[in-house]
């Protein structure tokens, strides 16, 4: 496409050349001819100099530190996204369904889906018009995947599993596994069958590695609009509000309930039967193991120590309630 | 099933029409026509009201807020989860091997067995009578499953491991994966072959994504009748007590020898080469780097806090040797 | 072979009788016939009485201890992993592709690689010589894996992603998926396609159920002689130096750009956009808000305690703000 076309795109002014041909993107570093790149902000400016891109994406207050072709606008990131999803020239699998495929002739594979090479799609599956699954997805019986969703490879969809339209699941990642269900019995655990589904709605993307389980009764829910990284666990009959994002190696035990708008930092856990309002932002590897009613930012643990250092720190907190003892028997000590 | 069949079957006693036809199982508040649930205890007893399940499983002290039918009885959790693996309808793989599957000639397959579709079963396996195989798991080389184990799509069971009999494992998880095992030499790591085996009792269930390594020498071993849920990872020459339960994204290093009936919340990290006693209880995220030697429970971190109150903690966290200090020259200035 | 032999490979000195034939490795414990084993320092002398090894590799000052045959050298793990290489009888898939594999007529295949049951390979792979794929992996269009790379079964492979040489990588693990990119629109997330690669060095070791991102623009970058354990998170365009070690299931988020020779403990977590040093050590758990910019070792957290003690503690952490003013203000009532 011509600077000009996507500079037209994302509503921003075209400076220098126009009519030259932008075949890729890539970064300040590294884009050369042919290659548009962005500056977010003014705090990598330094980074113009020197930077062989064919096109710059950035704000007017920094167009003095570039003399070549750009694109001007109010967001360079934004503008960034747009034209990323213009010029992705990641590989489409064709539709149809591979020869090595076993699809159960009592599946509904609609117009224009792709089931790539060792898919596996069981009786009573819904597949979508336009969805793709890559090579070696599983695709349990009876499970619905919306128009235009795409697996790729190696993903397990377990049996009656719902997807909405529009999802992104990567690779390596299982929805609606059997959660942790037992009953603890003379002390033994025995299992109890996951008898609920999983419902995924639209627009949700769902990283590599991540494991969602099916409702032990009724369901697991993820909002439309949800973002989940990789390596996350969500248990059984956890409900998830809509464009909440999850960072990765976050873990959410069983039956938690998340309000909407929610962003969790990485590797943060939530313990079982939580409630957690709307827009509550949890920072990285926080602890929560209550029930959070009000918006906000929340945290815990403490911060990073030369080991030495917080060794000393360590025992001292193990001493805290005894350091406390003695700081009122001092206080009374010293009567206001 | 009928009401009072189900009854006799928890050893409950049936109030109101025993009759009734029941179907399923679904939660308090989505029941509805054929399908029974239950109340655990009082506290959610308000959620009677308005309930249409056909019946109820509760306690006699609950009765008097319900007036359907009923199974009164002591546990109703308890029963509820014997209800739910009567009513199990959780598709079943029939027995037999796919015609997609790929299975050595040197294997041997148990009565009744059932291969998934494009499931691969190198030489030497030998697949228990009763066992399922979902659709895309990989069976190594002289790998050993016992009677009636179940592995849902897509798990990775490496060469020689030895499975129990009735062990269920989740999509996704990998057992017998080649450890952590390098020498450090002139600033490089150099790879140690993991020679050892991957032993797992019966009656053990193990999560979606869960990755358990092979003993580099000797084996790791999982106990009989242990739980272990999603993501977790167990390292080389790990011992695990039986009925221990491991809930999702904890880490357990190289090693380690846990003991039995423990119970590890979500987000552990166990150091390696630690022992831990019998009963042991691991709260959330607890960070264990030395044995324990005495059974109960145990925690570490710090609670959640608004980020700008946390932030000052934090701050003082790093202090508290200093602080202390400053503590014990003002006792010095107050002496008994 | 026999124990002079493997006593002349790893520059060690046989005692007793060279002859012997040693065909297995085993531990201490369980070391029996024909089997040798190794005593790494004197802190496990004690076991030496009652082991039924063949054979043991040992330092001169534990020789007192054993009067059995023997290798006598400075560094007994050293010549342990020696030993286990040659000693390694893990199963090797035979060259070849196997009937099963879906393999594009555009890849190419190197000479004795061996591309095991059900794999696919996508159009434009260069799969190098000696490369060994397990059942089920998958690679992506125009991936390249180098000479002698290896991974066992269910390996994902994203396109285009390029593995270096003599690689080893375990099932489950997905290499190149596309990371956590997206824009915040009206409240709304919308994926950033990621367009860039990602780059794994020569000599790397990567465990089961890990997921490295490719880079959203730019390349994710793993250095030669790195080593990574189970179930990480790497996220898009993190750059991790030669010979670091990574543990399990600790999460790197973006652009987070790692030294040469570090080493992370298990679940330690580090934020995105950071730089860490050459030589830094992370011990487990470790929590990394901001940059690093000196070797040495580091640490976050706090130590394991009985939860009723705990308790206190953490009740005072969050009072810590509360008890330095306190502290003031008795500081002020004393003065010097």
């Amino acid at each position: 496409m011509k600077l000009e076309e996507l500079a037209a795109v994302v509503d921003g002014q075209c400076q220098g050349d126009g009519g030259i041909e932008i075949t890729g993107m890539a970064t300040l570093q590294s884009a050369g001819a042919g290659e548009i790149t962005f500056l977010s902000g003014s705090k990598l400016k330094s980074q113009l100099q020197g930077c062989t891109a064919a096109a710059v994406i950035l704000r007017q207050e920094d167009c003095s530190a570039w003399d070549g072709a750009a694109i001007v606008c109010d967001d360079p990131h934004a503008a960034y996204a747009q034209i990323a999803r213009i010029l992705d020239s990641s590989p489409r699998q064709e539709p149809g369904i591979h020869s090595s495929a076993v699809v159960s002739d009592d599946a509904i594979i609609g117009e224009l889906a792709s089931i790539g090479a060792n898919c596996v799609v069981e009786a009573g599956c819904d597949i979508g018009s336009g969805v793709v699954l890559g090579p070696g997805c599983v695709i349990g019986q009876g499970a619905k995947l919306g128009e235009d969703s795409r697996l790729t490879a190696n993903v397990t969809v377990c049996h009656g599993v719902h997807i909405g339209e529009r999802c992104v699941v990567q690779s390596g990642t299982v929805l609606g596994s059997d959660g942790f269900g037992n009953t603890h019995e003379d002390g033994r655990w025995t299992r109890i069958p996951q008898l609920g589904g999983l419902i995924v709605g639209d627009d949700v993307q769902i990283g590599a590695g991540t494991a969602i389980d099916r409702g032990a009764l009724g369901d697991t829910k993820i909002g439309n609009g949800v973002v989940i990284d990789n390596l996350v666990h969500i248990a059984h009959n956890v409900v998830i509000g809509e464009h909440t994002a999850i960072a990765a190696c976050v873990a959410i035990a069983g039956s938690t309930v998340i309000g909407s708008r929610c962003t969790f930092a990485g590797v943060v856990g939530v313990a079982d039967h939580v409630t957690i309002a709307n827009d509550v932002h949890l920072t990285g590897m926080a602890m929560v193991t209550g029930s959070i009613s009000e918006a906000g930012t929340y945290s815990s643990g403490t911060g990073l120590m030369p080991n030495r250092e917080w060794r000393r720190s360590a025992v001292r907190f193990r001493q805290l309630d005894d350091l406390v003892k003695r700081l009122v028997a001092l206080e009374q000590k010293n009567p206001e």
